[in-house]
Order: structure tokens, then C-alpha cells, then sequence
């Protein structure tokens, strides 16, 4: 039997994941030569989907390209119950018919990523329809109250006395019964679902299984560079939203984020990133060009070459060139890798490096049209216009040290 | 139509409950002039029934000899289950035919207060078998952990780090899913049940239902007057057990314990048993003779008049005065009401109070071949052997002050 290139390279496989319980199992699974039932649980209330959902698919790529079964378990049982405390609206009610819709929008999106030929689909509902309540009693006695209330999402709520519903202590039984359901072998994750997955390791070894490798991605920082992306914080690129949009929302990022989206959403090599990582914060390369370069091949994959590189340059053209005085500018030179708040107050734009500070804080300062984030960011651009607020512009030069 | 005596006495019905949540209700609930569902949840796998039980059942009788419609809820669906973890002894796995077998044992035992012609029973699979994990998901939701965990027995566990598995979550929720299915408007119960009945309560109100009243009858305490009459501690009275056999276990209560067990266990008035703590209290009555009264009484409930009688003579002849020698004693008097460790220094079977009360507190002390309980009691009976150990005996009088 010939394997695909990548069946058995542990290094390969397991590239990029934050946690792996455990890698040992992992490898030991692996050598048995039998292709592993890899399982990633969908969501179908959410169908739209953004580069913080691509992680993983990417790394479920992986395992189906080198031969393995990849399965996505579709949670419609779950869904189609909703929350019915009524409390929780992201919980929704959904028809069948509504959950269909919603997984051939999610698809249609994942497919950019995803080979879907090589990809099983099931819906739990097939096998959690079929528990009675003497069954649930059975799965519920296998694991405690303690041991719920150490996920963290839980944990909180109830030290801070908000309310959590019984029936919500439910659906990570649930998924956690969705790997015995396929005998899965391993289970894909975002890193917040670390305990769900574990659940799942438990669950199975209480029901005689072997239990699952539990490997997570790490989560995708949105466009503020804080949070997690997700559409309700509306820090997030949207995989269906417009070449244009994608662009200029993948320009707003901090420059020191670059080689994190290089990394998580371009599915650049770690030390590829970590390289860009070290050139950026060394001053070796502008990290607007750089941005610009991970942001093109981010909507090249979603909307093909030709898109990506024309809201490039839709982008030079609209939004950074359009401020631009007509007037000839004064000009600047500065050290190469002088901090931004020390241009501005030797160009007259700040009275101090602290009011110079302020004004990147209050969004006021831009190079090349582009906001600076970074109050403390070094000037590496060979040279651009700078600008505070809509009416001071003058042009900057980089002195090479 | 015509009601039966005390339909909507409110006083009669509601006479000798430790709670009732709330009165207010149940005085309306009786104006509508329909009759009540009366609810009581029955655990089949404890057949043998004990003094403890027959409290709430002498109750339920109150209620079926008014007319109002009596239910005992059979919690076969949970008996079948048992605990799937194992870990709980105490609930056993039962087969149909066992729990079938225990409610004939059950039923036996119970008519000796109850009139069984007038009790429905329902078992509970009838509605939990029904439920699906939708249906259970629904019912989840209603309530919280905070909730469950306030229950004394779940509270103590959390915080002691003892391990509570999520099912048994649900068996409170089905037991008050037994009062959706039947419709209860009240439910009677021990004590120790108040936060289950409490819980029914609030589901009848979150499924459109009116609430039940929620009735709780003081717990009986066993023999050794510090706990709650059970079982697994062997401080019972079994219903079943031998006339003679109930007699004697009566006769080892404390004095002080006399009035509780005419009131709980004789069903004697409140108003009966408060004179009778206050005379014994007094010394006005000997409490020997008292306790041989009450006694006399519930072994007649349940081995009828003859039986009672019988193990009281048999117990005078036998256990009484079997220690006594046949010798002439030493006799001598002490004013009425005289402490008894008082009596043994004055008898010379004590060489001081505080070794007297020292000889009490370790049961070497007897009256009439009954071990003396309080080291700080009175002499109360007319003439009666006082004895230290198995050789020293005296006669002693109480001289009318």
C-alpha cells in the first residue's frame, strides 16, 4: 500500500500546533501504518467564515493531503436545539434546512484552503438522536461537577455569579461523545477548545477507546491586536468579504503583528516568519512593504493572483496616495531607525516627543496615508510622506547610518 | 357534592409540617374546591420501612381521608439506572420484577397508616422514558449549578472536594419533572427533601404550571438521639421487626426523647405531647411508665392491640426484671424529684455526685433494669431497684414532699 507523501512525518503533521497531548501517542498511533480518524467539530450557527477559522483548516489539509481520514462532525443536534434558557443569542434555534445552508456557505469558503474531496462530513445528530435519557445518564456520570467548572469559561462565570444553565455543561459532553461516535484518532482545535478536546481524550478512555490526540492551533489575534479575532468584536477579515476590503483591513494590523498573519493566515513557515520577525524589528526592511506583500497573497488565495495584486494596487492608489498635497513638500532626513515621535518634533509636527506621542495614540499620524499604530515605532520607510491630522504633510528621508 | 370531613380544613391538613411553602397558597388552592393532587415521591430500592417513614405517610392519609386525590410517584426510572458510576452503594442497579418486589414489601408495610384504596401510584418511567435528550436539554436549561450546588448535601460535597458527577444533577430535576407529569399541587416530604420539593416548585412555574405547595414533615430521630432515624446507622425501628423486638428498641430512648416519638411515631396530638414533656419534665409522671405507653401504642399500630400489650409484659417480665435478685433489699427513701446521682450517694452505690454522674454517663446505672440516659435526671417513680453494675442493688421510695 503506497502512502502520500507526509503520512508518517510526525514534524510535518504536527507543525504549528500550540498543544499536542500527546506527541508521544501521536507517534506511536502513526506507526501502526493504519490511516487516523482526524476529527474537527463545526459549528454550524456560524457559516461565515473568517481567517481565524483557516487556521485549523489549514493544518486538517495537512493530515488529509498525507492520506489520513479527516471527518468534520457537524454539531446540528446541538444547533437545532439552540439555547433554550434563551439567555445566550449566540445560541439560535435552527431548522435543518437553515443548517444546510449555513454548511454549504461554510464549504464553499473552506474549500479555499480545504480539499473537500479528500473530507468526510457527518452530523451528530445521527448518533445523539439516539440516546435515551438512560444512555445521557451513563456518559453524565463519567465525568464531575469539578471537573466542568475547571474550564475556564466556566470557572468565571461561576466565581463572578453569573448564571450557568445545567443543560450548558451538556454540549462538551456531547462533543466529547461525537469522538467516541467516530473513534476518532485525533481532534483538531482552536487552542480555546483545549478542554472540550481533553473531554473528548477522557470520555473515550471511560468507554474503552483509545484516547484522541487533542492538537490546537493558536488563535488568531484580531485587527486590534488584542483580542481573539471573531465577527462580533469586529476585529476580523471575512473570507467572502471583497479584495478591497480584505486588503485595507489586513493594512490597519500593528506592523509588529505582520509576521504573526504571515504565519497564521498566509501559512508562511515558521522560520520564514521568523525571519520577517527579526528584520522588521531590526529595521532591515520597510514593514509597510512587507505588510502589503502578506496582505496581497492572504486575498490571492481567496480571490485568486489577479485580485490580490489589484487591491494592492487599488489600495496605493486610493488610500495612500489620495491625502497627497500637489504641493511640493518640505523635506526631512533622519537616521534611518529614528523613533517616529522624534521625526515629528525635529519636523516641526510636535512640540515634544510626548505630545508627539499623543498624537500617534489618537490615531493623528500617518506614513504614506497609513496610520501609526506604535507610539514607539522606528522610522524605516527610504522615504515617505508623513502627516499629522489632514492639513501638516512633510517628506522624510532615511539617512543610512 | 359532598366532601369528605376536613376537605378544606386547612389547619387539620396542614397540622404537624416542619414547612410549608406556602400556606398562603394551599388556603387558596383549597377555596377552588377541587380536589388536590397530594404527591409522594417513593424510592423502591429501600422496602423495609422504618418509624422514620411512616411520619409523611401519616400525613398522606390525612390528605386521602379528606378526599383529595393521593399519588405515589414510583421512582422506578431512576432505580432501574442506579448509579452507572459505581461509586454510590446506595443506589443499586434494580430489575423491574426487584422493584416490583419491593413496592408489594413497601405497600405492606405502609397500610398499617395509610389506606391504600384510596392511593394511585404512578412509576415515573411512564414520563422520563419519553423524554429525549431534546426534551432533557429543555428541562436543563431551567435551572442553574449555583442552584444545584446550593443544596446542602451538593454544597458540602463541592466544597470538601468530593467528587459530584453531573448525573446526579439530574435526579432532582426528573423528581420535580415527576410533579410537571402529574400535575401536583402539593408535594409532602421529609425535611431533608425540602430543596427537591422546592425545585419541583420552580419547574411547575417555568412550564406554565402553578406551583405545588411544597410540605415537609420533621425528620424522626433514631434511637440514639442525635441523628436522623436510618438504616445504614441501625438507630431504627423497622416496621417488620418482632413486636417484642420494637418494644424493647422504644424502651432505650432518652426520657427526654418520649413526647418527640408520641408525637412522631404515636401520632399522639401536639397538644397531648406538650403536656406530656411538661409532666415529665416536672417529674409529675414517671417517665418509665410513659415511654411503655407510647410504646405499647406504635407496636399495637403495627402488630395490633394484643401484640402491643404482649411485648409489654413481656418486656416487664423479661428484660425489667430479670436482674433483679431475689433477696431481700436495702431500701431506702428520697424526696420526690431528688437528682439520681444524689440517690446513689445516699444509697451508698456512689461515693460522690461527680462519681455518680460518672457511673450514669458510662450506663452503669439502671432503674427497674433501664439504663438511667441523663447524668443530671430526677427521681420521679413511686418505688422502683435502682442498681450499679450487675451486683449492687437497693430499693428505692420517693416520699411526697
Amino acid at each position: 500500500m503506497t502512502r502520500d507523501a507526509g503520512f508518517d512525518d510526525v514534524e510535518y503533521l504536527l507543525d504549528g500546533f500550540e498543544t499536542v497531548e500527546t506527541v508521544n501517542d501521536f507517534r506511536e498511533r502513526l506507526r501502526s501504518g493504519r490511516p487516523l480518524n482526524v476529527k474537527l467539530g463545526i459549528d454550524p450557527t456560524s457559516p461565515d467564515l473568517h481567517l481565524g477559522f483557516m487556521v485549523v483548516l489549514s493544518k486538517l489539509q495537512r493530515f488529509a493531503e498525507a492520506g489520513h481520514r479527516v471527518t468534520w462532525i457537524i454539531g446540528d443536534f446541538t444547533a437545532r436545539i439552540g439555547d433554550p434558557s434563551g439567555k445566550n443569542a449566540t445560541r439560535p434555534q435552527l431548522t435543518p434546512e437553515a443548517i444546510d445552508a449555513n454548511m454549504n456557505t461554510y464549504r464553499r469558503q473552506a474549500e479555499k484552503v480545504l480539499d473537500l474531496e479528500r473530507i468526510s462530513v457527518r452530523y451528530n445528530s445521527e448518533w445523539l438522536d439516539r440516546l435515551d435519557l438512560a444512555d445521557l445518564i451513563k456518559l453524565l456520570s463519567k465525568t464531575t461537577v469539578a471537573q466542568m467548572l475547571e474550564r475556564n469559561d466556566f470557572s468565571n462565570r461561576y466565581r463572578s455569579g453569573a448564571a450557568i444553565s445545567l443543560h450548558e455543561f451538556l454540549y462538551p459532553v456531547a462533543q466529547a461523545y461525537d469522538s467516541i461516535a467516530v473513534e476518532a484518532d485525533v481532534e483538531l482545535g482552536g487552542s480555546d477548545q483545549l478542554f472540550n478536546l481533553l473531554l473528548g481524550r477522557h470520555y473515550q478512555r471511560e468507554y474503552g477507546q483509545q484516547p484522541q490526540i487533542c492538537a490546537t492551533v493558536p488563535l488568531l489575534v484580531g485587527l486590534d491586536g488584542e483580542k481573539k479575532m471573531s465577527k462580533s468584536l469586529g476585529n476580523y477579515v471575512g473570507i467572502d468579504e471583497a479584495p478591497e476590503q480584505q486588503f485595507g483591513k489586513l493594512m490597519s494590523i500593528a506592523d509588529s503583528l505582520v509576521p504573526t498573519y504571515a504565519r497564521l493566515a498566509a501559512f508562511r513557515s515558521q522560520a520564514d516568519c521568523d525571519r520577517m520577525a527579526a528584520e522588521i524589528s531590526g529595521g532591515s526592511v520597510n514593514p509597510m512593504v512587507v505588510k502589503k506583500d502578506v496582505a496581497e497573497s492572504i486575498v490571492a488565495r481567496y480571490h485568486g493572483a489577479a485580485a490580490g495584486s489589484a487591491a494592492r494596487d487599488h489600495f496605493e492608489r486610493t488610500v495612500q496616495r489620495k491625502e497627497l498635497p500637489q504641493t511640493d513638500l518640505a523635506e526631512y532626513d533622519v537616521p534611518h531607525g529614528t523613533r517616529i515621535g522624534e521625526v515629528l518634533v525635529r519636523a516641526g509636527l510636535a512640540e515634544s516627543k510626548r505630545a508627539a506621542e499623543r498624537l500617534i495614540s489618537g490615531n493623528g499620524v500617518k506614513i504614506d496615508g497609513i496610520v501609526v499604530n506604535d507610539p514607539r515605532g522606528a522610522w524605516t520607510a527610504e522615504t515617505a510622506v508623513l502627516s499629522v491630522g489632514s492639513r501638516k504633510f512633510v517628506r522624510v528621508r532615511a539617512q543610512k547610518e
